[in-house]
């Protein structure tokens, strides 16, 4: 798909300095939702915008797709990534870039990552076609940082307990064996770009470990990580 | 994506006799939906089961897509792009694929081609990456036969008078010339697998010379036309 070429097309490149990408990334129950908001206040208490969102349905046409991948039934693997890929691109197109541009830094619930991670790995589409497909519907957006948020999918299923599942949830205990591996894979194959937290501990020693690394990349301006 | 590859994955192939694919391209006000209801009949006078459908839209995920690109406001090309490949993706696995495998004639209003001539050429996405990303999406599947019905687009313009027009409809005539050369030159390249027919005469002739080609298909057994 010519992904890897990055920005041609109608997005503009604004010129520097420009805002942060940060990913969170993880399997349901491991506390990406908690880490997102004490992050935004911690960006907030420090003058800057955060912009909180997630994936998928972090805009209006998002949620009808949100809507329709965990609630409407069946669908084959690759209409799934689809679905996904299509999501990603206009959560990009028309929120994600604008803020990085504007100089905000942006952090979301999930990217590309969990695609990766869940449909091309755990559901046996080849991984490459999967990153492929969503470099080219984003014009190549990678996360400046990354933070896996990584825990034993039985302690995250027991945190989960009461909770109404929804399809994905109810997949088996190895599919979110398979995940959490895939997630661990990806940062080791780029450990620059990623932070892997151990989040079988206290939500403020999570939060401290991931104010450290966002810390140094606003220090040392951004990663400007385009693919 | 690995598109041409055909037919991997979860997607079983039947044994042969398997039914048939009928795609009918063309713009708007070309007279695709009559001869579809048409041809239709003629199928069913002669005992097969035809099955009618359309893209976007033709499934029940498909309506919330089709609701999504045709009055959603503005998507970035790459964003429709993959709308339309989530859509025909669904509509494939869970409709068309299932309807020829059982023996059914399908017949469309708008497949691969529409996307490859809208986006692919007028909207300046590159026609093979537009290609691919359906082909991709629905393990390879083209139709036995494409009927494109040419018009030229002022004829097209008049036909719809008085009709409320959709986000697309409201394109410029410039893009609407570029959409007909565009099918035009994919009818050129594939002669075999295409009928060019003159839309500006009486539904009655364009009907005979679609079932003309039609019952040819239908005499010489199907042509299997997996990409």
């Amino acid at each position: 798909m010519g992904a890897r070429g990055g920005n041609v097309g109608p997005v503009t490149q604004s010129s520097r300095p420009r805002g942060l990408f940060i990913a969170l990334e993880g399997g349901d129950g491991t506390g990406k939702s908690t880490q997102r908001a004490l992050l935004g206040e911690w960006l907030e208490a420090r003058g800057l915008e955060a912009v909180l969102t997630r994936e998928p349905g972090g805009t209006e046409l998002g949620l009808l797709l949100r809507e329709a991948l965990l609630h409407g039934g069946d669908v084959d693997p690759r209409t799934e990534a689809l679905l996904f890929a299509t999501d990603r691109s206009h959560h990009v197109a028309s929120l994600v870039r604008p803020a990085i541009e504007r100089g905000a830094v942006v952090v979301t619930d999930r990217y590309l990552d969990s695609s990766v991670a869940y449909q091309g790995s755990a559901r046996s589409l080849g991984r490459d076609e999967v990153r492929e497909l969503s470099l080219w519907g984003t014009y190549g957006l990678l996360p400046d940082l990354t933070v896996v948020l990584d825990l034993d999918p039985v302690v995250a299923a027991e945190r989960r307990a009461g909770e109404a599942p929804d399809r994905l949830e109810r997949e088996s205990l190895r599919f979110h064996s398979d995940v959490r591996e895939a997630f661990l894979e990806l940062a080791g194959a780029e450990p620059a770009r990623y932070l892997v937290v151990d989040a079988d501990q206290e939500p403020g020693a999570v939060h401290g470990l991931i104010t450290e690394r966002v810390a140094q990349l606003l220090e040392g301006g951004n990663a400007g990580a385009d693919a």
